[in-house]
């Protein structure tokens, strides 16, 4: 197709195509005898990553390349491109190691990590969010509701993640594993909070009657 | 004590508290002969409460005052005091009940609600949240991912909200009850979402290899 029906097709401008393809961000379509250049559903789907990348994951376009150079590398394990795609959309929290509460939460979580054999990198951004949000709860006198809900906030984590990694792993294709990555982390995680909140209500009804 | 050791010890400056006074957040000091007020425990308890709505919940001082007048009202069922926490701490979401994939999404929700039984409240922010997540999800081609997981999510919300409400109905007082809702569904969220990016890494690690 031309990059107008690439446009037309993917509801993204003629201009921000002719940028991505500038920058390197989408491969550059086979040249035909008119001048022209042909495009296919693999453009049609790696520019569904970008705007995934740059619209959900709120990635600059240059941290954007980062992962989809990620993706195209030949020798990288799935294991590595999904970790770089989920590496690239993780906040980051502050850190504050000589605060002693902050040690001793951080203490916390290394020991549920442990205790759980999870396989985790020692730099994770997500271990320092866990850590400021048990600091936090200690700080704010929720130490004994942090104490009961902790064990069922990791058991949750675990039976989400197993459901989650294996539906990415059944698309085979790394393009669409990392956009299922970044998507489904996204906006997996706005979902799971959502109903949480309605579980809550729920329960709260159940519990103290309507 | 005074209010100069009760700003000490909640570590709110005395304007402040002042203000809180003046505003009807915090109630007024018993007056003692020397023209000055008396402070105790339940002030000290309720300006933490102040500072965890304002600071943690994001909440205006107007919006904090609707909330205090729910966990003061004598009459008012334990649910829905805790009702009127989590609702002034819910985030908006658009809605878009006219677009047929909008409505679509909120049909599956409410599927699962019916098919859970839970008890929720028609207007509750978090059906349209869940709503948004849905059809973004399916926008962006996630279909086969959000099949997979949207049981594991509800099945992780009934899970931790069961635990979540047992652990502040454990309070007792309204007050620290209401305290636990507000600082434990913020605070809970960020630490269940880092526990879910620690459990995708490890699972990750353990299906593709590290």
């Amino acid at each position: 197709m031309r990059i107008g029906d690439l446009s037309k097709q993917s509801q993204v401008s003629v201009p921000t195509i002719k940028y991505y393809l500038r920058e390197g961000l989408l491969p550059a379509g086979a040249p035909t005898a008119t001048n022209q250049a042909d495009y296919g559903e693999t453009h049609l789907e790696r520019l569904r990553l970008i705007r995934a990348l740059i619209d959900v994951g709120r990635l600059t376009v240059s941290a954007a390349r980062d992962v989809l150079a990620a993706v195209d590398a030949p020798d990288l394990p799935p294991h590595h491109k999904l970790g770089t795609a989920q590496h690239a959309i993780s906040r980051t929290t502050r850190t504050d190691p000589a605060d002693p509460a902050w040690a001793a939460a951080r203490s916390e979580i290394d020991a549920l990590v442990t205790a759980r054999d999870w396989w985790i990198d020692a730099d994770a951004p997500a271990l320092h969010q866990a850590t400021e949000a048990v600091r936090t709860m200690r700080a704010l006198g929720l130490a004994d509701i942090l104490t009961a809900c902790l064990p069922a906030y990791a058991d949750a984590a675990d039976a989400v993640a197993a459901r989650e990694v294996s539906a990415v792993a059944a698309r085979h294709d790394p393009t669409a594993m990392v956009h299922g990555v970044i998507v489904g982390t996204l906006l997996g995680e706005s979902l799971l909070n959502a109903l949480r909140l309605l579980a809550q209500q729920n329960v709260s009804a159940r519990t103290f009657g309507p």
